[in-house]
C-alpha cells in the first residue's frame, strides 16, 4: 500500500474550502492578499504544534487555548504582514477579536476558530481593517482555493507552498494535504513558519496529535536557514472523517500508511521552505552518524548547519571542510578529531580528521551544485541525525537589513 | 594607585624583544611578514589559556604540553597563513620542529618555546620554509619590535593590535603589555585569536595563571563576531621579574592593581579585535541584567549577540527590537515576556515586553551610530553578563565566501 501525490493542497481532501482577501495590513506590496481562511464544512478533530520560544505571539496563545478547549475546530484564519507578537494584553484582545469576527461571519463559536499571524514583531495589529475584510471572506471560499490561501500567508516567500497525497484505507480513498509559508527565522523547532494541514480521514484527536507530533519532529523541526526560532511558529491539522474509513489506530498498517503519507507532505513542505529561504542559493543536507547519543548527533549536525562561516563558504562554492571540523569541535558533541570522516555527496573529503586524497577540485564541483549532502561520521557511537540547511548569501543580509 | 597607558606593546616591559620575518607561507600578500617571535632575555614564569574546541590545532597541543612541563619559557614563535590544524600526527611533528628550530636559533631547549599558528585549517604547514626563516629571526629581534610582531600575526586583520600600561609596586615601575590578532571565527571562549602578553613584574607561576584566567574570562571570552570558536585560540603570558618588586600575591593591594592593569590591557585588545572583525561596521555592547543566574544572563546575552537576524538589522540601521525579544525567547534563559525592558544607549525601547513611547526615529538615530549599547533587563533575578559583538554585513559574507 502506498500513496500518490495529487493536486489541491489544503483543499484536496473532501469538505474543505479556502480563500483569501486583501485587507491592507502591509504598507508595501499593497495589492497582495494578506488574509487567508481555511474552513471545514463538517465536524473535525484538530491537532497542533507551536513554537517553543518563550516569547509567544498573541495568536499562538489564543490558538493553544482554543485547541486545548477541545472544541470542533472549523476554521483557521491567518494574516501576513504583522506578527501580533510583543503586543501585550491588547494583542491578545485583537487575536480574540480576529477569531470572534471569523466565527461571526461563519456562524461558529470563537473557540472553533484557530488564529495565526506572521510578519513584523511589536506593531499593533490593525484589527479594524481585518474585521472589515473578514466579512467578505465567506464569499471568497472555494474548494479550489488552496493556492490563494497559500499566497495570502506569504511574507518574504517567493512561491506558494502546497502539497497533497491520496491513499486507500478500508477501500476508501483518503486525502491529506496542506500549505505552508517560511522564508526567515527558520530554525529547528519550527521557526517563522506556518503550516496548515487537512485530511478527510477518520481519526481520533489523540491519534491525530500523535501522528502530527511525530511528523513535525521529522520535518519542520529539522530545517534551519538562519538559526533564529520565531515567536509565531504554528502547525495545525484538521481531520473531518468524510473519507468514511474506520478510525485509524496507532500500530495498525492503516495508521502506518497514514503516517507515511503525512510525513511525505510535511517533509515536502519543509524542504520547500528551506529552498525558498531568504537569499538562499544552495540546499544542503547535513547528516551526522556514529555519534554517542541522538542529542550529540543533533548538536553536531546543528552546529555545522548553523555555522555562519561554513554557510558563507558554501555560498562561495568553497568546500572548506576545516570549518566543518571546527564546528564539530565546538558543538558540544562527544567526538575525537582523529576518528572523524566527512563526505561530500558520498565522496570522502576528510579521513580520520585529516584531508583525504580526493582532489580539491572534485569537492569544489560538488559544492558548486545547488544541492548537495554533507555526511559526517564521528565513529564514536551509532546515533544519527539529519538537518536540512542552506548557504548564507550577501542577499540574505540585504533582505534582513531593515524594512 | 593606578596605571597609565604607555607605548611599546609586547616589548614595553624590560627584558623582552620582538621581531618578524617573511617566510612565504601565504600565497597572496606575499611580501607581508608571516613569522613573529617574542623573546625574553631573562628567566620567566608563563601562563596560558587555550581554545576549548575539541578540535585543537597541533601547535595548541604542543604549547599546552610545554606549558605543563613547567620549564622556563623564553620564546613564543607564531606564524600566520596556516593554522596547522586537522593535520594529524604530521602536524604535531611540524609544530615540534618549529619549536626545535626556534630553540636551536636561540640556544634554548624546545620546551622553552611556545608555538602558535593561525590561518587556513587542513593544509600541511610548509615547515622547511619556516625552518629556513627562523635562522634569520634572532637578528630581527629588537626591544622596539612589538609592532612588527603584531603585524606578522595578522590574517584578515586590518590593523596591528598593541597595548601596554605602567604602574608602581613597592616603589618600582612595573610594565605590562601585549599584542593580539583576531578577525574571523571570533566567539565567546576565545575564537581564532592570538594574544601574547609580557610583564616585568615578579610573580609566581600559579598567581600569574590565576590573574590571566580571570582576565581572559572578562575580556576575550566575552567577544563575538560570528559565533564560531576556532581550533587555534591561544593567550600566553610571560613574567620575568625584572621590575624588582616583591612577588605579587593574590589578595594584596599590589596584586589587585596588577589584575586591574592586566584587565585594562586584555579588554582593550579584545575590543580592538571586535572592532576589526571581518566586515564589521558597528560595535555593539549587549548587557543583560536581572537574570536568574549568571548562566542565564550569559545565554540571553549570547543569543542576542549571535542572532544573524539581529546583526543584519543593526547593519541596516534598523533597531528591530522584536528580533531581540525573539532571541531572548529562544535563548534558554528563564524569562517572562511581560517583564522585559530593553534600552538602546539608555533610551527605553521596550517596556514590559511591549513598545515604549520612544519615537522609532530616536532609536534609529542610536543604531545609526558606529557604537551603541543594548541593555536588557529581564527583571527575574539579579545576575548580569556583558558580551561585545558586531553587526553582520554583506562584506562579512564576501570575505568568507572562499579564498
Amino acid at each position: 500500500m502506498s500513496y500518490s501525490e495529487i493536486p489541491g493542497g489544503v483543499t484536496a481532501a473532501q469538505g474543505y474550502l479556502a480563500g483569501s482577501v486583501y485587507c491592507g495590513i502591509k504598507t508595501a506590496n499593497s495589492s497582495r492578499p494578506d488574509l487567508a481562511l481555511i474552513h471545514s464544512t463538517h465536524h473535525t478533530v484538530a491537532a497542533g504544534t507551536f513554537t517553543t520560544n518563550r516569547v509567544k505571539a498573541a495568536p499562538v496563545r489564543v490558538s493553544i487555548a482554543h485547541l486545548r478547549g477541545g472544541g470542533d475546530v472549523r476554521s483557521i484564519i491567518a494574516n501576513s504582514g504583522n506578527a501580533n507578537a510583543c503586543t501585550g494584553l491588547a494583542g491578545i484582545e485583537t487575536a480574540k477579536r480576529m477569531a470572534a469576527a471569523t466565527a461571526a461571519a461563519l456562524e461558529l463559536k470563537p473557540r472553533q476558530v484557530m488564529v495565526c499571524s506572521t510578519g513584523r514583531i511589536g506593531v499593533p495589529l490593525p484589527i479594524e481593517k481585518i474585521e472589515a475584510s473578514i466579512a467578505k471572506l465567506p464569499q471568497a471560499l472555494s474548494d479550489d482555493g488552496s493556492k490563494r490561501a497559500a499566497e495570502a500567508i506569504m511574507t518574504s516567500d517567493t512561491f506558494a507552498k502546497e502539497m497533497a497525497v491520496e491513499f486507500e484505507v478500508d477501500g476508501k480513498a483518503v486525502r491529506l494535504g496542506g500549505i505552508a509559508k517560511g522564508a526567515g527565522m527558520i530554525d529547528p523547532n519550527m521557526a517563522t513558519m506556518l503550516c496548515f494541514l487537512t485530511t478527510d480521514a477518520a481519526i481520533e484527536k489523540k491519534q491525530l496529535q500523535h501522528a502530527l507530533s511525530v511528523s513535525v519532529e521529522q520535518s519542520f523541526n529539522r530545517i534551519t536557514v538562519d538559526g533564529d526560532m520565531s515567536t509565531n511558529d504554528t502547525v495545525l491539522m484538521l481531520a473531518n472523517g468524510l473519507a468514511g474509513n474506520k478510525p485509524l489506530h496507532h500500530g495498525t498498517p492503516a495508521f502506518k500508511l497514514f503516517q507515511r503519507a503525512l510525513d511525505h507532505v510535511t517533509k515536502h513542505l519543509a524542504r520547500m521552505i528551506v529552498e525558498d529561504g531568504e537569499g538562499v542559493t544552495k540546499f544542503v543536507e547535513v547528516h551526522v552518524n556514529g555519534a554517542t547519543t541522538l542529542s550529540d548527533a543533533r548538536k553536531a549536525a546543528e552546529a555545522v548547519a548553523n555555522s555562519t562561516l561554513t554557510k558563507c563558504a558554501w555560498f562561495g562554492g568553497d568546500p572548506n571542510w576545516g570549518r566543518i571540523m571546527d564546528a564539530l569541535g565546538y558543538s558540544g558533541a562527544k567526538m575525537r578529531e582523529e576518528t572523524v570522516d566527512i563526505f561530500y555527496d558520498g565522496i570522502i573529503a576528510v579521513k580520520g580528521g585529516m584531508p583525504s586524497k580526493t582532489p580539491f577540485n572534485k569537492l569544489q564541483e560538488i559544492v558548486a551544485q545547488k544541492k548537495f549532502t554533507i555526511t559526517i561520521d564521528l565513529h564514536v557511537g551509532s546515533a544519527e541525525y539529519t538537518v536540512f540547511t542552506t548557504d548564507l548569501s550577501t542577499n540574505y543580509v540585504k533582505l534582513n537589513m531593515g524594512e
